[in-house]
């Protein structure tokens, strides 16, 4: 089956092209590693590609949106209905995401993963609809493991059509209303964490909705009983379409030896997902940004990523993802344009 | 006398212009504040130019470069004659300032503000030496009040043809051959710290090296007396030609309503002297980045900025200046071309 096939054709990142890239950067005018991460992040692309000298990238971020069941207990500031309308917005070009990947340069693939009411057929909007938003996993499983399991595949088969055409960089975002309550119930069964160490103000609720939320959470996790060990279980009890597709995304990428920006908390719970149903996924993440939801850092530690940008987003949509991919370019184009010490006839002190 | 003139004309920012931008951004389809401080940034700018909705930035990287008699102290890890090659390197297009401010689609203005050995005369090398670098400040001033305030008032000059050309965001870099010790002296005395709690390892000295630099500083202080409150006095006794000649870029951008764009340690320290100088400069400065250099922190803390980039970068030049500017791009596309809740049909959730 393509998961299972998928998470076996993952191989560790090549620590030779990882070398290689190293040292020629030592060779640039520059006291050594004094970009610091912007080298250390060139060199990742080279191991995570396989490649001494990888290319500057073609960069695509897969953007999916889908309804959570769990929005029936009131743990949002906004209606479900926005979910829909912010897929719209994002086929029509308005939304941040639009604005921020293309000035990186980046294609905008729009996913309908499962929103409630099906968006007006667009040509910007694939329809992988695996149903019409998830159940409210405070009363039971949010999907089944076949729904989970076919979420996975959408997404590890859209990695592969984007990097058969030759994309090169994948970011990931999402959009779904309620889908930071599922983020945090995934941390908290992956982490260990309690729920109310990983529960934010998402969109920015107040006080007794913040309550609310972890006790949802805390309620979904004991009706749920999920087996931490069991990456697809979880998935299934406490996940949402949008989440499954984009750790399908990130298997299919690492696969392919492409890396992946991962964006905010939702995201990055994705990779989660990801990095338990194949550990070797993980090197080839990078991690965008530090998001102010608050579960963020413990599910940022439990990846062994560290962001490059902290800006206090907490929107999504691969906003973060977008920002971070410009870095991305900029650690290669030194890596490319940069004199030598030898050609620019700059004395070394060594070492 | 252009120094005083400047100073005196230096307005706080405009808390309208940021108004009526935040007014704009929360009319935006994303929940308010969801991008934080990309959305603070496009404020700043607003409130820095005075104008609600400002054009994207046209931008130029001043990078200048000096020597340090402090250097014969033993202090770096390179040469003195680096800082003349890197000139040359910086003119060639061939540094990490060029390739990164190419992509930042920035100008790159290099400034001979008094290296050793004058470089070959280059069209492009703005010569502007004040002397063959600075005297050592381990056995007295670097340089006289008035070397001191003609290096401030060709900065000033420098920021005032850009703005004149047009050019509305300034990035400030350095290259100088021991300036840590230079800015760490300066760091110290400004904001009451020791010598080494803001004293680093520059571009990579061992730990003895490390001890001498601490003491060459505590030293340098012992020796040179210098009087906290007044700016010129503690500048001329501890600085250096481009640490000066930035401090005249901070206030001369300012004077001019014109954003400017921090880079490190070094540049850092510039901004702090210019804030002394001038206190209302600081509000049109933006950090850009947190370098692993020791003092920075605290010298960002004395500037009541925080960086917008954690790379662990120590190289200088502007670098982390040109990565910030593609966040000040950013943070006005967004402001210019996001759609709003009423254009894009989208549900608001109101406050």
């Amino acid at each position: 089956m393509l998961l299972d096939e998928t998470v076996r054709r993952i191989r560790p990142v090549d620590a030779r092209a990882d070398e290689l890239a190293r040292k020629k950067l030592d060779r640039k005018t520059k006291p050594r590693r004094s970009l610091g991460r912007l080298e250390d992040l060139a060199c990742q692309v080279a191991a995570a590609r396989g490649l001494a000298d990888p290319p500057l990238p073609r960069k695509a971020i897969v953007v999916m949106g889908a309804d959570h069941g769990v929005a029936a207990e009131g743990v949002s500031a906004y209606p479900q209905e926005v979910t829909h309308q912010m897929l719209l917005n994002f086929a029509r070009g308005g939304a941040a995401i639009n604005v921020l990947a293309r000035h990186a340069n980046a294609r905008v693939v729009v996913v309908d993963m499962g929103v409630v009411e099906a968006p007006a057929s667009s040509p910007e909007i694939l329809s992988r609809r695996i149903g019409p938003g998830t159940r409210n996993f405070a009363l039971g499983p949010a999907m089944g493991v076949d729904e989970a399991r076919r979420a996975l595949e959408t997404g590890i088969e859209i990695a592969g059509s984007l990097t058969d055409s030759g994309f090169d960089l994948i970011g990931i975002g999402e959009m779904g209303i309620a889908n930071t309550t599922s983020a945090s119930a995934l941390a908290a069964v992956f982490t260990g964490a309690t729920p109310s160490e990983v529960t934010g103000r998402g969109t920015g609720i107040d006080d007794a909705t913040f309550e609310k939320k972890v006790q949802v959470i805390e309620r979904a996790i004991r009706v749920n009983r999920p087996v931490r060990e069991d990456a697809l279980d979880v998935l299934a009890k406490l996940g949402g379409f949008e989440i499954a597709g984009l750790a399908g995304v990130v298997l299919g990428a690492a696969a392919r030896c492409v890396p992946v920006v991962v964006d905010g908390f939702i995201a990055s719970a994705a990779a989660l997902v990801a990095s338990r149903l194949a550990p070797l996924a993980r090197e080839r993440l990078i991690a965008s940004h530090r998001s102010v939801e608050r579960g963020h850092g413990i599910v940022l530690e439990a990846l062994g990523t560290r962001p490059l940008l902290d800006l206090d987003l907490r929107l999504g949509e691969g906003t973060g993802a977008a920002l971070a991919m410009g870095l991305v370019d900029a650690s290669l184009h030194v890596l490319h344009e940069m004199a030598t010490f030898e050609s620019a006839g700059v004395s070394d002190a060594g070492a």
